[in-house]
């Protein structure tokens, strides 16, 4: 699908631009970029254009440099009705965080996703408007915070999941029970950023530059497939060959555009041009229990 | 429960005190503090008086910092019957590894706690008396060793388990396998430890200092929540999504004393006065499988 | 067993020489050290050999430090063909890449496996013949590069279950999607390297050394015991608990030759010499499923 007119989206919260393979997301919900209900529909919008429109290949989340946070968190006036709803008055099981259904839609996007963090990000700005995402590109001067034990909540936005996979128990603990502010450079957060920049106002930039080469030098398919096999993560070395040589067999069938193109490039010393769209990859039976995490219907 | 008398403790092996939230364990087995039998059922007694209290928000274990060791491991005179059992007498599937059973006491406490290392760690000492623990506080000059493989035996603690989950497979397999001596700020270790001191008198203060700022601003039921979560680690994106979305609500639902008190010191830019306790969220179903590791009975 | 004679195998792409408790394998496959299909069966024989051979404790994996690389992966010439096999022809299930039948071979080999990457490492280059080793020795200088993306095909030799068990997703997720090349010391790739030396002659040397320190201070029933437990991970604590509980109870009971020279040696602070095979704990119960990644028969 190629005729998406993100032009004719109706944004409140966000502001989106499409140029040259690259979505950019801007947030721009309220002075402090506070986390609202409110970003979610237009947020999860965009995010399922970009990972449906053949055109798009990389998707950048960001903020206006010169705000004052990247995303500073719930708004504690509203008393935490954060996706809302008066949790007073909805069933327990029926309840669904705000921050998680933002993460789930992230991970959910098949292009590359990058979090251009270009100033402070706290609480569901820190996790899920940073964690989900493939790449995460900092200012090193970001005060990163998970405050949910000082506001005497609990961890949002799939961080449970997220944060350890990623960091490893000893670096999600510690960050998690400390509640405390660290900066990109913190030891603690060693390898979460592929890019820690000086200036707030340089991240934005270097993303671009980084999206543009990733748009550039990798083929969708290949995308499609590494990060199903990243997401859904086989249990064994066993089960990992065994769904590894299935798409690599897939992969490497038939004479399709972009792997007669990489093998060209590659033997020209030349930049590839890469076309074939992820629907190439559309016969995988996926090899993942899915869950689905709507609310349940009235009845079991 | 909060009329727990530490002082009527009958203790041999450890000492025990409690002042303003904090219970510090130090351990006196012998004068080298190696890891013997008669610590386990001391230690597993404070460790489950600590979660029931509802006075302590964090345990602190050490040694005394002029000790040879913090923990030297087990006594190899005993010839490894560091149980109090003989191995040769008792059927393979009944014994069970004692710094295994003081690791699952540690991970059951629903209170923060903390390893303040400040000796040498060695075997149990940097297995069951480091690696369940959430925060590790060290002397930059204790040798930290897992020599396994060297003494022709194998990982305990819950070993396989822990060690991995904290840092990764690469770190796990190069100090298992290499039964080799680290200090704290080898990369290998790299974010094992919260702090790392250069000095060993230094530790217990520093640790000391670190639980009276988490038992100031931490609520207790937020710790309860965020330790569940990362010890029974959901499955999936999905699955955190819910899991954390049941917990978030009952944690926002009605007025408690702790979320309001979080919100309001928030915007009065004050501390935190938290007194709710691990019963408010006593209702929890529990989401994860509970594997019961006491010997079997006689039949199956 | 003990009776194999190396000198007798019918090698045409790698070298192997045997001395000392230690098994050197060279990469010797082509000027470029391409991975080729006929690389498998020869690699396989040869880890085979060494699993089952007492003499053997440790086996080493290198390439000749003046080639142009240690391993510089698929030779693109062959469009993939490098399984020796026409893709196209062949069904879809089975079909099994060949990085991944190599990765298996080197994880199920019981002795100590060391990866002495010497030169340039790329595609299975730097996943088959560096992820599934127990440590990797590395020239500062080579360049490692994971460019599946970049090729328009998927990654292979078992990689979605290695890279991140190594070293988490943060880490894994930007080696993979950006297939940029990196150096041995960079941030992402800390940890992966036990040891990083700043010329490439002096890397083999370097393995050799530390092989030959693990080869006499390790008992080979506890390396195979560590290993298992690190390949088959329990999948909680009191899992972990029970798993290591039987197995520690079996490494202690009876005065087995390597359990008391482990702790004589320790007392009289000399070197132990151990004697103990692997058959000591061939009674053991594995305590893991295994899925068996043959091509599927004509019939399920």
């Amino acid at each position: 699908m190629s005729d998406i007119d993100y032009n004719s989206l109706d944004l409140s919260f966000i502001q989106v631009s499409f140029d040259d393979g690259i979505l950019v997301i801007v947030n721009k919900v309220n002075a402090r970029n506070t986390f609202v209900a409110s970003l979610i529909p237009e947020l999860v919008q965009a995010l399922e254009y970009a990972d449906k429109d053949d055109r798009v290949r990389v998707v950048i989340f960001t903020a206006d440099h010169t705000a004052p946070a990247y995303c500073s968190g719930a708004n504690l006036s509203d008393a935490w009705h954060w996706n809302g709803i008066d949790p007073d008055t909805i069933a327990d099981h029926d309840y669904r965080d705000a921050a998680g259904q933002v993460s789930l839609a992230v991970l959910r996007c098949r292009k590359i996703t990058i979090a251009a963090i270009n100033g402070n990000a706290v609480g569901a700005g820190a996790t899920a408007l940073q964690l989900p995402f493939d790449f995460r590109v900092a200012w090193g001067g970001a005060k990163i915070a998970f405050p949910f034990a000082s506001r005497a909540v609990s961890p949002e936005g799939a961080t449970s999941f997220l944060l350890p996979r990623l960091l490893g128990y000893s670096a999600a603990t510690a960050l998690l029970l400390s509640g405390q502010i660290f900066l990109p450079t913190h030891p603690l957060l060693n390898r979460l950023y592929f890019t820690i920049l000086p200036k707030r106002e340089d991240v934005l930039p270097a993303a671009l530059t980084f999206a543009r080469e990733l748009a550039s030098s990798t083929s969708a398919p290949s995308i499609v497939a590494t990060k199903a096999l990243l997401l859904h993560a086989p249990s064994s070395a066993e089960d990992a060959h065994i769904i590894e040589s299935y798409l690599f067999k897939k992969m490497i069938t038939g004479n399709r555009h972009d792997l007669v193109e990489g093998t060209q490039s590659f033997k020209e010393r030349r930049s590839a041009v890469f076309t074939d769209t992820v629907d190439h990859m559309k016969e995988w039976a996926p090899w993942w229990t899915s869950l689905n995490e709507a609310p349940r219907a009235a009845k079991l």
